[in-house]
């Protein structure tokens, strides 16, 4: 069925995609990737291996291939190390284990013997650095030289962290998912997936943790697992010559590194379409999960957190909740919205000021000085003392009857005699009063730092901050109610479902309930954030809690903007990202955004048989477009290709070189057949397999809306307009973007990049 | 911006997209839609509205239709009623309630206060049928009565199903899901979610599963919950008049109709991007998590399993897995895959036969025939009699102290007094083997028998009878473990991991495993198949075998013919399905596929302004092409646009009516001014406003594995093929599929639709 003409044709795209030259297929730096294109020249690849190799051979071949999935066992390591890591360095703030310096606080009093389950945390072996270099344990000398320390290692951490970041691997820094979401969007930024990269954010990760920095390790830990997916993916020609396959690792890197992160493998393969990917085939689905599930099990069989648990706060609770109780997670749902709101605009407001100010230029200075702040405030609350993974985990925990935290510093009924479980509400102790102004302060705090910390150069995640924030309010108005219906069990609102002696409100879930809403109000994730959480709790009886919550967070934030905190920082940054998620409404049509513009130069065009090699080499040397339309002639101006500005002078170059008789008058040609020339005219040059005869086109006419999708779902580069077969220009991804923006009344010179 | 040209333009995209006339923009039975048309279609709509109504209307309109919603109850709602009814005549087979007939036997016993949790199963209000007519509950005459009772309710059931399903409704039979697939790809069949079919499928449903046919209500509920998804969208104008919007709403329809059937809400959300849906636009995400939510939670509220669990077979078991096990569910794995199979191509060669032979004629007769040889030989075992959804909650149930169940007849040591929950492995005693004999008939009876049912015109699932299978072969595989693992503890396999004394098989793990292993054989389901059984168990920890085993039968199952169980019957069928699934990966050209080919008549196609009205009416009526392409002459072949069948035809006959001066010498010109014509000419038809000026197009040399491509992501209908704005060819959608199943070494004639 294959004519004639076909084969030809498609023996001239064989030539061309045989990559006859050796930097063809590349990209360069900052560039933008063309889908189909890497589509195409897989499927391409598979056939030729697949013509090689016999049916056997290939199968063995795909087996070791698909076996270097096993590499996802790494983000799983690397997050227990890390884990294990922080959990020392956090302590060593405070104290040193006599018995052994590198174990942590618990583990050294675990591995003493003389300790009691009640005073666990109290063991001989453990010293303050107070008891090791004064021998004292009280008063206030031992205090303030706890306070010192505490702010030098704090100090010292930092320190490290930022230099090392500065001095190896300046791609350490951040969260990293702004730049996964547009790496993974089709946009190259070499290195930012290296080796040194992956190594010096592991160990910074480490030390800025340790630091008591008001961050968390959950974003850059996505970076770190995609890092992971990067070094494998390097290992493989199949990935690491494609950049569309190499996109398929990372999306299920960042699956895994999700995964990891909380402990919620399907959280993760979910997140990883909801909020980083970008094109997103369905078999990465399978492999995401594959990869979030390997990642979680090294993770347990690390077992950082010592309680043989996949997931990073673990809760249980006893009691269902209550209709009525809907109307407290809506509140924590407003405040996470708004909380979301204020925290985006003051760090973008802040961010700007770094950029375009002297500020930007102290990035250790900054550090410093903003590590010296969190440190002097934060040690004398205990909930900013301590680490926020560990506040967290205290906040979202029902009060059983062995819990000495403060906060369940009840007054017990001492003639009731009860289970463990099922501890009726009661009065708030001395202890909780202290705790809900300490949380106050602590809450304050922690808004405030944070909107400071988020966007310095060191790896900083968001998620556990939000989280803290949320879930210290959550607690707080969790207590609020539980001590409202204690005292007021009589009142309409409360007389159906709180009898008294009976076990009704959960302040801890009223935690677990901020926390989300305030995840979702700064990140605007829905469903893998609900997933997430329903992880952690393991039970589908709060879900709704937690949607109603989600569900307020988001609509109340995007009354106020509909970007997250990650598509600010993009924009910020200036990347070009195409949003899946946002819709073009606008009324405009394909002729408005192209390039020439009314006045405009004409488009630089080459014909498809009359210009010199000269003619075209200048045209190279004059412009910087990336391609030139290649068209019958200049008067019918009629498509027939596209030539890549990367492919194009390497072809020339080469036969310049090696091919006889071509000099600056030769003719180039890209038809099948050489022009008719004069006699004595030198040797025409044949750059057939360099053009690309399928040229994606729209009318003048499309609507930008359809062109939107066409390049969202297509992954193009650029577009060629055409109205009745006659080119009339061109329109790229930067064009679409500027565009957007200028629709959405924003800066169309942001976006920086193409 | 907005350049004057661009605004004349648009203006006449107005004109068009206005609907001038009724008919235009709905599709025609059994043809397919136009994605992004749909799309363009619905931000209009979304504009206009906007325009009239100010904010806060909007926003409130936009409130009702979201909160339309909410009858996501209905499918919730009706999967209770379906269980509560499917119980009750499930019951009804083998006797009556005294007290009220509307009980069923758990009912009835649990509303008796006689019987203690021992005989919970008999009291004296629950009459079989030989107790009621002929007052002897045992003996010879009393078993044939009652069976013979059995047979007769079996018979009755099954002929009322397929007497409503022919009479009211001929769309209500089979599973669904192959039209579901085809129908959310885009291509209609009307009637297909009618309140008829809602309605009969309910009833029918109820029927055929207590008839005791081989066969489960999951699919069906998938198709009922579309059905109560496209009666929603029927009353707001925004869907009903979308093809695409309503595949939005039915997508996440479907998401809950999985939820129902499972009560796994997260399951349910995957499986609609992962089976049935085609365009998953991501926003469609967070609504079908809604919908299954909302729906699970109807569910809970009706609680129909008794249980207040979520889920329809809820586990628990005590003990962890080991790695030496995973070689037994490796190995179950492999069964999975043999007997998806062999499923797909038995059923498929029966299905087949009955299409082409006489068998077709007499679906009744069929139905009666199948449901005689069911009831009759199912009867006497207890493993078939019962309800299979009871068989698998049994199957999958571990060994607690109170089971009463002859599987779980062990020899315990009399000496030993151990809590509940930690039973060490025992000797089988006389019950677990009789269980095995029957267990293994009974699997040879249902693989055989639902080869026959599948297919049948009635409502049938095929989950339930799948897991069936699998849960009989893996429980059967346990025991046959925990047995070897009891007796010969000192081998090498068990010495590490089973002592004398320890819990260490779990022979209902076994069960589940090889449930999810020939469930994932017949339908290809990974990702979701694993939530799916996730969310059952509730737990992490048996993730790993029942991937490994899914993984096992999809790679068996694969190696044998790539196609599940619902893509074959889309292929029996012969809808015009585009799988996302399916790779292209042939090397043809878009020149190969495009029509006409090579010989053929040229293209019919109209002109821009040299076509007389009869001219144009001539070829409407000679060819029966859904629309033409528009170029500027027959000699330039310059494509200016592409008129639609539909559209023309009513803006003729309305010009024709209306406008005066138009007769059929009349030039119709779709330029924007009428060409220079001859003084004595009469009156020109414009009709510019019927043309779509961005007709998609590709190139001759475009790779056919592109084009496959952008059919599939921008759910195209047609493209036009060109060279240098020259009109060669058009490719439908039909083209597409008819190479694919050509290159696949299939006939491609047997893809009917278009």
């Amino acid at each position: 069925m294959v004519s004639a003409g076909a084969m030809s044709g498609s023996g001239n795209l064989m030539d061309f995609l045989d990559e006859p030259f050796p930097d063809v297929g590349t990209y360069e730096d900052f560039h933008t990737i063309d889908w189909l294109r890497e589509k195409s020249r897989d499927t391409d690849r598979h056939r030729k291996v697949h013509a090689v190799h016999k049916d056997g051979a290939w199968a063995l071949l795909h087996a070791v291939e698909d076996s270097g999935w096993l590499s996802l066992l790494l983000p799983g390591t690397l997050a227990g190390v890390i884990d294990l890591a922080v959990d020392w360095m956090t302590d060593l703030k405070e104290g040193i284990c006599l018995s052994a310096f590198w174990y942590s606080h618990e583990q050294c009093c675990w591995t003493s013997n003389e300790t009691t389950f009640e005073d666990r945390d109290k063991c001989p072996l453990w010293q303050k650095w107070s008891e090791l270099l004064v021998k004292q344990s009280e008063g206030a000398s031992a205090y303030i030289l706890n306070y010192l320390m505490y702010i030098l290692w704090a100090l010292l951490f930092a320190f490290l962290a930022v230099s090392l970041v500065r001095v190896f691997a300046p791609y350490a820094c951040g969260s990293g998912i702004p730049e996964i979401k547009t790496i993974l969007s089709g946009f190259i930024i070499r290195g930012y997936w290296g080796k040194w990269t992956l190594l010096i954010k592991t160990v910074t990760l480490v030390l800025v943790v340790s630091s008591g920095l008001s961050l968390g390790k959950e974003g850059p830990l996505v970076h770190v697992a995609c890092c992971c997916g990067n070094f494998f993916s390097s290992l493989f020609s199949k990935y690491s010559k494609n950049e569309g396959k190499r996109r398929e690792v990372l999306s299920a890197a960042a699956a895994a590194g999700v995964s990891v992160a909380f402990g919620a493998p399907i959280g993760g393969v979910l997140f990883s379409p909801e909020e980083v990917s970008y094109y997103f085939p369905l078999k990465t689905l399978w492999r995401s999960f594959f990869a979030a599930l390997v990642a979680a099990f090294t993770l347990r069989s690390i077992n950082p957190f010592g309680n043989s648990r996949l997931v990073l706060f673990y809760v249980e609770y006893h009691t269902p909740w209550y209709m009525a109780e809907l109307f407290p997670f809506i509140l924590l749902g407003v405040f996470g919205g708004l909380w979301g709101t204020l925290f985006i605009r003051c760090n973008i407001a802040w961010c700007r000021r770094r950029k375009t100010t002297k500020l930007g230029k102290y990035p250790v200075l900054e550090v410093i000085a903003v590590t010296a702040i969190t440190a002097i405030v934060a040690y004398p609350n205990p909930y900013t003392r301590r680490s926020t993974s560990e506040l967290i985990s205290e906040l979202f925990n029902d009060c059983g009857a062995l819990e000495s935290s403060q906060l369940c510093d009840y007054i017990n009924d001492p003639n009731m005699t009860r289970p463990v479980d099922d501890i009726p509400d009661r009065p708030a102790g001395v202890g909780v009063y202290t705790a809900m102004w300490q949380l106050a302060l602590a809450l304050i705090f922690k808004i405030v730092i944070t909107i400071f910390t988020f966007g310095m150069k060191i790896p900083s995640g968001l998620f556990i901050p939000s989280m803290a924030v949320g879930a210290m309010a959550g607690r707080m108005v969790g207590i609020g109610v539980e001590q409202l219906a204690y005292h007021h069990h009589d009142w309409i609102i409360f007389r159906n479902w709180c009898r008294p002696g009976a076990d009704c409100v959960t302040p801890g879930l009223y935690a677990m309930v901020g926390a989300a809403a305030c995840l979702g109000g700064v990140t605007r994730m829905t469903v893998s954030l609900v997933v997430i959480m329903f992880e952690l709790t393991g039970g589908l009886e709060y879900i709704v809690p937690l949607m109603a919550a989600a569900v307020t967070s988001k609509w109340v934030a995007d009354a106020f903007g509909k970007e997250g905190i990650y598509e600010a920082h993009i924009h910020l940054n200036g990347y070009p990202f195409l949003d899946v998620k946002d819709e073009f409404t606008h009324r405009t049509l394909a002729t408005d955004v192209m390039r020439p513009r009314r006045g405009e130069p004409p488009l630089s065009v080459l014909t498809q048989g009359s210009m010199t090699v000269e003619d075209v080499e200048t045209l190279i040397k004059e412009t910087d477009y990336n391609g030139f339309p290649v068209v019958v002639s200049r008067d019918s101006e009629r498509l027939i290709g596209f030539a890549q500005r990367r492919e194009l002078i390497p072809a020339i170059k080469n036969a310049r070189q090696r091919q006889e008789g071509i000099v600056s008058d030769s003719v180039m040609y890209f038809t099948e057949e050489p022009p008719e020339l004069p006699a004595n005219s030198p040797q025409p040059l044949k750059l057939r397999r360099v053009l690309n005869l399928s040229p994606f086109t729209v009318t003048d006419h499309t609507p930008m809306e359809t062109v939107v999708d066409i390049f969202r779902k297509l992954g193009l580069r650029q577009c060629l307009v055409t109205r009745s077969g006659r080119l009339l220009g061109i329109i790229t991804k930067k064009d679409v973007l500027r565009h957007m923006a200028q629709m959405a009344n924003q800066d169309p010179e942001s976006i920086m990049f193409n």
